[in-house]
């Protein structure tokens, strides 16, 4: 099997871009992860982003941002899989390097939510949901998210500020992150005093909507110099599944299956087990995903994912280490962005260049991004060659 | 090298569904597909869409339409490229098979239109197009296409109804098709009488907006019964490139890099040369970008595309058969279902089931299926094997 490995990682500040457009944004990203490759030349690229045809008026991104980045000429394409669009574009990259017909490719995840502003948002947000019978009813994402917790809490009798844990990991993690939105951690009381958004999710229980690029150049190993200077990881894993965009459609609304199927995949295909996973970057864009993924995946017990949070298991020092550089959460939600962040920073983790948040020795880490409420999840595993 | 093949295939009458939405447009191509291919259970679905999340503010079609489509829990994922959506769509399942990870993949491409009417669909056909620099202009895509031709007709003395061959052929063609929105030939007196939409662009210069949707069961040759009903049909070879969005950054705007590259490419990969190609499906949604690729392809000589419409060469029994049932003019313009449209007719003529339309003793064809004016052109060889 081919080894395909990232050769190179760029991202820019995750926040409110109002001076620059969509395809400066993707630039600024390509260029550093071009740079950081050696400068290898791409040959196709894989374009991640969730809302752009909405919120910037502008589809057909493969075209557009490749003749911005002065690859005019290469292959490019969009794809779309809601919030799971960053994951989504690597899963093709991926694939594309695997059939050994692309040698090179880059992957680019790109959002830029203030082209507009307030409730045009949500409802660009909400054609991520089932249009015809839950966004037609006026059924908003963090509508849905608060269903979900409000169910969970009830039948695990979660206390409040139960779902604390999360916020205070993430923004502690932030605050170590020089590309992350909000770079402060934040006290139990701050958590406990936050006003609701939709209850029981209150202001730290869900991520902001921000500006993002992120890009990952793509190779595979054989094609790589040896003497490079940075440590090679590897995509050891890649998969990906799909599950009802509507809730009342599900079995069990409170188990993600897609989490589980993709992750088992990743790791059958990695030939490790979940032991051997040293951070899990979950898609925390509301705090009952990040409990339901922990679960699904196999950390915690059903019914239990919250505990992990509550006890600071999931700290940079805890059982499993999650949102290493402070997640959807305090990085920021840079929609289709999202899954190439976490991708970008999970090899610099494996890179060992993540600084005052290094997880110690970490040898593989485990990424997975959502759509919708776990309605797509891709996971991949990543992994340091030696 | 592995053979991928098109096992199944699948579509819907191309027209106005006003009475059925994108969902089950959608599971009625793949219906037929799967059927098609003698029940093969696909792994993954590539849906090909531009729209919807503007038409039908429904994003996140992989999700949906597996979950509709009973495939509840496959990889699903959404390509867009614009107008090329279709191709790109089918390129990603082409990719997804030669990496060896997915054993049986469904390519989809749907749109539906008439979700939304007027000057909306042109406001959402806009965002295909350079929003920054031309869309913001109201430059709408017919608009872009119209100057493409007058300049084409001024250089190259293209006299009044010069380009009329190319409707004629479709929809001589169309009437041969069940599919096709259009099935009744056209006189030359009806195309010289048709008003302006923007001239130099007549009535019967572009491809009416239409919904519709078809659909591919592809697998790899040696997953496949060798006692098939259907002869089978390989995918050959498999190429897409892009170019820049406005047409003003061009060098000549007046020749489609784009449909020459990723056709030479195409070609290399399947190891034909063009005397090898039977047939010719072209992206006519204008009749201009027939023309330019015709020139592009190397079947004319730089601005004299239009002469081989104009001498009948593109019919049936002509130099080089092009639009067989019909293309975008009489088959219509389903959007991002236009390239799987266009793969599901070159099936259907190297099975032998063209019927009335039969390019007789038929190996191979080349699709091409462009995003704008060919910013993004997706090509694609299916050849009959023996």
């Amino acid at each position: 099997m081919t080894e395909v490995v990232i050769a190179g990682i760029g991202q820019t500040e995750v926040g409110e871009h109002w001076s620059i457009g969509l395809r400066e944004l993707a630039f600024a990203a390509i260029q550093d992860a071009v740079k950081d490759s050696g400068g290898l030349k791409p040959q196709a690229l894989f374009v991640g982003n969730m809302l752009a045809p909405n919120l910037s008026n502008q589809a057909h991104l493969g075209a557009l941002i490749a003749d911005y980045a002065g690859l005019t000429g290469i292959e490019a394409v969009t794809v779309e899989a809601a919030g799971a669009s960053g994951g989504a574009a690597l899963r093709q990259g991926y694939l594309a390097l695997a059939s050994g017909m692309v040698d090179v490719a880059l992957v680019l995840g790109v959002e830029k939510f203030s082209d507009k502003i307030g409730p045009n948002v949500d409802e660009a947000l909400a054609t991520t949901s089932d249009s015809d019978f839950e966004a037609v009813q006026g059924m908003t994402t963090t509508a849905q998210a608060a269903l979900l917790m409000r169910r969970y809490m009830h039948e695990n009798h979660v206390p409040a500020n139960g779902f604390a844990g999360f916020a205070l990991t993430a923004h502690a993690n932030g605050a170590g992150n020089p590309c992350a939105m909000f770079r402060k951690a934040i006290k139990p009381e701050t958590y406990a005093k936050a006003e609701m958004v939709s209850d029981p999710i209150n202001m730290f229980d869900m991520a902001p909507n921000a500006d993002g690029a992120a890009a990952l150049v793509l190779t595979r190993r054989e094609l790589f110099p040896s003497n490079w200077q940075n440590p090679l990881v590897k995509i050891a894993g890649s998969a990906s599944a799909s599950d009802t965009l509507a809730l009342h459609d599900r079995k069990d609304m409170l188990f993600f299956d897609t989490a589980e199927i993709s992750a088992q995949k990743a790791l059958k295909q990695a030939g490790l087990t979940l032991n051997e996973i040293d951070f899990f970057e979950y898609d925390d864009v509301f705090s009952i995903y990040a409990a339901l993924q922990l679960e699904a995946v196999g950390f915690a017990i059903k019914g239990q994912g919250w505990r992990l949070a509550a006890d600071g298991e999931i700290g940079l020092k805890g059982k499993i280490p999650c949102a290493t550089m402070g997640g959807m959460k305090a990085r920021g939600f840079a929609g289709g962005a999202a899954g190439v962040y976490q991708a970008v920073e999970a090899a610099t983790q494996l890179r060992g260049q993540a600084r005052a948040n290094q997880i110690v020795g970490a040898k593989a880490g485990l990424i997975q991004s959502l759509g919708g409420p776990a309605s797509t999840a891709v996971s991949h595993i990543l992994q340091k060659l030696d």
